[in-house]
């Protein structure tokens, strides 16, 4: 499958510290830091004592197995960006981890890509079993639900109402599922860039897309908002997944941090194939300026800081 | 896995028509039917043009595979004796069959149980693969949340929002997946009367409580109503599994439509193990007996007869 965004080939924190048009005084690795751990202590706190306990540990397994925590932390900064305070946006930015590590856990069983590894640990169905491992990926996905339903106090129902229906879209046929499925249909096959586009929207930028918007939700965001922050998540998605392709393409396995040119090898449709390596830098670029210009009207003060720079941090790689 | 209730081991509609205290002019086998056709509607209309068709395909092929859509016809009841137009139901009465589909997809995996057939066809993955029935479940539970969260019009956002809380609790680690996974666990052990019970109060239970809580719940039933739903679905969620149990002790082949003795070969623990025959019985009357004397408070003007006749009905058997 293919990288994503927090995945282990990313740069660490301030190694590159990209501040877009963030204001001079804004400490993107401190914030960045600073929400991980926020994320981090709410996600620990998340799986109470459940029964069997096999099952929690299966659980904690892969949703505490590190990683940048790219997911909740667009939803903590796109409710503050919002207006509302970080915090009460916990509870569904948990959620977000939760279905993103879902689909991590079932997109590596075997009948799927059959990955023994996932960042630099066994996978789960490695250590317990297949069943185990469909099972704890079932309950976190209903976690997920039960988190906003339940678990997020103080919040009106209408929004926590419509954060569960972005929650649904983003994670099933309309989205993740439904990025998987074509994904799978479309392996050893030549696909257009439509398709290719239709692939990464679905199977990483859905759920993306769902993390500033149910951010933005929760602190009783303007459709005007919303509308923006789609075109930010759209764009910061696609042109994650062309910088991808680009550095399988022209990187080192040293600095990739995995088999370079794994994708030629597997003869996998990627954007440098069908756009050659200019042209794909220039796109990924352009996406990107759109990804922050859309943002703009809303980033009096500097409270588009962080998505900003998250915009340029996610997008950015050693090359 | 155990029969559940709606499976093909029941008896059909009319068979035995016992109708509990419910009044003369109640014909249950034309309330059954009726309702039945409401919810197959209603699941025919809930899957739209998917993509790809393939998803599609495999969601439909295993959702709209028959049965007697017992649990979505409680959640109509429940709402209706709460009060409530039990149409304004219904797209919480479909996500609680797509709940139960998921997990039969899922229960039959070979990872799981390893089943090939599931009312007399082959299962989902023996038709579309391993990885297609994995994320068929998938997006049947996502769309599960859908259907309430953004399918459900005219309803106060509080009421869905607990209709969401009860669904995801009811079908995560506190209830199917927790119940399945103590269910393998113990598969070829012996386990005691505890343990046997959570299993069946988690896998099958949990599920059928939530049909007639969220009914209620939609309804904006009182507190005191819920209470005694709750009482109602463990009594014939229970007495159904200690039917099932004694008849595959009892029963001949022919009639029960599996072949009996399985359990007993499969030297898997049963009520008859535990507790004899003569006590099996009297528990499981004992059991239906409450589940219909919790709802008496509530009978008035005959609104309790479709659950109480659900009650005889569910739990009875030709023996």
């Amino acid at each position: 499958m293919s990288t994503t965004p927090g995945g282990t080939s990313g740069p660490d924190t301030g190694e590159r510290s990209a501040v877009g048009q963030a204001p001079p005084g804004f400490d993107f690795g401190a914030y960045l830091e600073a929400a991980r751990l926020r994320v981090e202590a709410a996600l620990d706190g998340a799986l109470g004592p459940e029964r069997p306990e096999s099952l929690r540990q299966a659980m904690r397994y892969s949703l505490l197995a590190g990683g940048k925590r790219l997911r909740p932390i667009l939803c903590l900064a796109a409710c503050e960006l919002a207006g509302g305070d970080g915090d009460r946006a916990l509870p569904t930015a948990v959620a977000l981890e939760m279905i993103h590590t879902m689909s991590l856990i079932h997109d590596d069983l075997p009948a799927m890509d059959d990955d023994d590894l996932r960042r630099g640990r066994p996978t789960n169905h490695k250590v317990y079993g297949e069943a185990n491992a469909i099972l704890a990926g079932d309950a976190l996905l209903t976690r997920a639900f039960e988190m906003v339903a339940l678990r997020s106090p103080d919040i009106p129902a209408e929004r926590l109402l419509r954060v569960v229906g972005e929650l649904s879209l983003a994670s099933g046929a309309p989205g993740l599922v439904g990025g998987q499925v074509v994904d799978l249909e479309c392996e050893g096959k030549d696909v257009d860039l439509d398709t290719l586009e239709y692939i990464h929207l679905h199977k990483t930028g859905a759920l993306l897309r769902a993390c500033v918007i149910t951010g933005a939700m929760i602190a009783g965001a303007p459709d005007d908002l919303l509308t923006a922050l789609r075109t930010y998540a759209r764009g910061i998605g696609l042109a994650f997944q062309i910088i991808d392709d680009i550095l399988d393409v022209t990187a080192s396995s040293e600095v990739l941090g995995k088999t370079a040119g794994k994708d030629l090898t597997a003869d996998k449709t990627t954007y440098p194939k069908l756009l050659g390596l200019e042209a794909s830098r220039q796109r990924a670029e352009d996406l990107v300026a759109e990804a922050k210009a859309a943002l703009a009207p809303f980033a009096a003060e500097g409270r588009a800081a962080p998505l900003l720079a998250l915009a340029d941090y996610i997008t950015s790689r050693d090359r």
